[in-house]
């Protein structure tokens, strides 16, 4: 049996401190991160109930974070496909090669995401139908 | 006249796309942060108008980026003092011997922070009269 992209997913939960002063979550990279990220992105005000991502990336990994609210991925592989809820500190580690709906499940829900690459046009793959990638 | 701690903060905006699907703000650490980043820290759910933070790094430089609402940080290093006003997308990069106070003043603002160090309990100076902080 081959591994599959999908298995190669980690989901887990951060480190957060709630009190009467709010929420302040953590994550220290060397701790919980399988990379070195070089860029993060955080999205947000996204209408409840739509979805942003729609794409896989061909190289790029990518440690999503649950900072507020709640937040349903619905990755696929061309495999398989598996649905991960996060709730806020959760995180879902999304290797290469892995297709990706993020649903934005209530409002103000906000999600960051830490990247081991640039911003590189051309490691999207929107086409669903081009699933699985080929392995690199 | 010597550099101050104060002299060394950076301030900026991150690119953003916004529309009706909702907001996506970047930072390319290449392009934007003075050093590599080992930890991410966010604070939410803050009562508005109240502070966080009340503290100086000794060696901890801090990248700080208002992702949502309105944040002010008033910054002093003992020798002269400065509040920057950040919104949605705006950055603050606060070197060491700089002490904090971070004032959400709009509900829902949220700190996204990365920093170059990992959590250290002795970095942290929390009487603000041992201002200012001698240099390394």
């Amino acid at each position: 049996m081959t591994a599959t992209p999908l298995g190669g997913v980690i989901t887990g939960s951060l480190a957060q401190h709630r009190d009467g002063r709010g929420t302040l979550g953590i994550a220290e990279f060397a701790e919980v991160l399988p990379f070195q990220p070089v860029r993060l992105f955080w999205i947000t005000d996204v209408p409840q109930d739509t979805a942003r991502g729609g794409h896989a990336h061909k190289l790029c990994s990518q440690f999503m974070i649950c900072a507020i609210g709640h937040i349903r991925i619905d990755a696929c592989d061309g495999f398989s496909e598996r649905s991960f809820e996060l709730h806020a500190g959760d995180y879902l580690h999304v290797p290469p090669a892995i297709y990706a709906d993020v649903v934005f499940a209530v409002p103000r829900s906000t999600l960051l995401v830490l990247c081991d690459r640039p911003y590189e046009a051309a490691d999207y793959v929107e086409d669903r139908a081009a699933l699985p990638l080929a392995g690199e």
